[in-house]
């Protein structure tokens, strides 16, 4: 009994052991089985995704600094054979309608094998009620599928924390953020998409310090708080069976 | 024999599982013991370090992105108790006399308790002679520990890859980085600094993909190379004995 408790603990060690010796990094990731030999990963999005990303051809500066650049330098870094493409078009300020407006060009003539999309925070700034939201966004979604059929999908929540104009007003943000959870959660379901939860664990984060570590202004990520959204992202989407 | 090999494979594990249910992340990560409670963390250098960041107050672009981003991101989600301080001050287009004409105000105005620097590439572009580089070099180091004698100082190892102008001009870059290189290195060993040897891990790398998929210009690294420097880093820091 104790010998078997102690091989079921080493198992996912051992695994590890091993996953380190063929990735050759020092910190040993295990590989995500929807990233598969050039997988074209897209993140798609608001100011949170844009993350200041250069807009030349300067590859240093095409991830922008945010979960999406450290889920692509992890994993390109890791799993270098697999030569994965991680492509980010988040834009600051858009709405679900600004999505739609730049889609054919930022999303599907790119052909993304996995695409993220985390929406939501300015459709409720700016007072999209949360039926034409998810009107639009069903339709984005939809259309995205009838073009790319094989795509993996992947929703973000949109969330926020009680910092500055949020905690000011939190009528405006908390119960208005929430029904847009609601809505992308049906969304996921209908279209078969991965959910991935992140109001939760920004809540939970924020028995560990106060809510501005995590996000700094309500809104916005501080660099330690983009690493919940990675470390989150990346539990959902190794979940997912391979295609 | 048997059973003790299998308990010292488990202890690492055990050490990880117990880290990941004291930090509640995803990813499990182990505690750096010279990031202690309230510690700050300096990075400085040029655009490698730079990374785009924002000049702003803005907490979410100020640490660029690149290996300065990786690690604050990291070690900020995993230890928010610990409320690590990190801060970016690279700068674009530096030579070690940049850094010595700003150092006051970037980096001993800052008291950092840990100082990385990773300097060297545009010394080698201007063509400074290694003399004065190391010269000069070494002055920074001594007028840091002098102003501040608690400090930890990572020298990191500057570096390059056989691509676009590296490619064209090898007798301009292998040699005259490998001399400054062997510099760093003995300053590292007269200042009591921890070294990061980057070079070895990005030749190393060039067997798993193409240079300039780590590299795309020579001097500049993807952020698939950014996270090879971060691990690099995050390996030697590590081994650093408690203050």
């Amino acid at each position: 009994m104790k010998r078997s408790f102690l091989a079921a603990l080493c198992c996912p060690f051992l695994a590890l052991l091993w996953l380190g010796a063929s990735t050759r990094t020092t910190n040993p990731v295990a590989p995500i089985p929807v990233f598969r030999k050039d997988a074209r990963i897209l993140f798609q999005g608001d100011s949170i995704t844009d993350g200041n990303r250069g807009r030349s051809a300067d590859p240093n500066h095409v991830m922008g600094h945010g979960y999406a650049y450290s889920i692509a330098s992890r994993f390109g870094a890791a799993f270098p054979e697999s030569n994965l493409a991680f492509m980010n078009r988040g834009v600051s300020g858009n709405k679900v309608s600004d999505l739609a407006a730049r889609w054919q060009r930022d999303t599907i003539d790119l052909k993304p094998d996995i695409l993220s999309i985390l929406i939501g925070v300015n459709d409720q700034g700016a007072g999209v009620p949360v039926e034409q939201f998810e009107r639009d966004y069903d339709k984005l979604l939809a259309d995205t599928r009838a073009a790319l059929p094989g795509i993996r999908l992947v929703l973000c929540e949109p969330f926020s924390l009680p910092v500055g104009g949020v905690k000011e007003h939190p009528e405006r943000w908390v119960d208005g953020l929430r029904t847009r959870r609601e809505a992308v959660a049906r969304l996921a379901t209908k279209h078969h998409a991965a959910l991935v939860r992140l109001q939760a664990v920004f809540d939970a984060a924020c028995k560990r310090a106060p809510a501005d570590y995590w996000i700094w202004d309500g809104i916005h990520p501080t660099y330690s708080g983009h690493q919940l959204i990675a470390d989150e992202w990346e539990r959902v989407v190794r979940g997912l069976a391979k295609p």
